[in-house]
């Protein structure tokens, strides 16, 4: 049975590229990976929170959140 | 053929049970997965630098750095 994990994050756009990548490369056998934009789906903050989400971007995995920060490289804000 | 990622950390008992669940969530058909303890191997620290590791845990996924902040939840630490 697929589990399910959640990625949460808000619309930043250079780092929404940059965690698509590391969101598919989860076991797609394994995991299905949904992906919840806060910013427009403000009803799901509670949801967030309850998993004890802190900052986004951040997946739930197995009811385990990681924070995840992404520093993006300079040359991609050329 | 399976692209190279690294989960570089620094041995935290509570972040590596953590992060071993997370590492695992990768896709084993694409991914190949190295797990790296800076700790004792510290001569990869330059390695992990020339990728732009700026702090542990972190995840190296086709040449992109994911920073990896695991905040544990008290219970673990009862």
């Amino acid at each position: 049975m697929l589990s399910k994990a959640v990625f949460y994050h808000a619309g930043c756009s250079v780092c929404v590229s940059a965690e698509q990548q590391f969101v598919t490369a989860l076991d797609p056998q394994r995991y299905q990976v949904e992906v919840v934009h806060l910013g427009d789906a403000k009803g799901r903050v509670a949801e967030a929170e309850r998993f004890g989400v802190k900052s986004v971007p951040a997946l739930v995995i197995d009811g385990q959140v990681f924070h995840i920060n992404f520093g993006a490289g300079i040359e991609v804000l050329r």
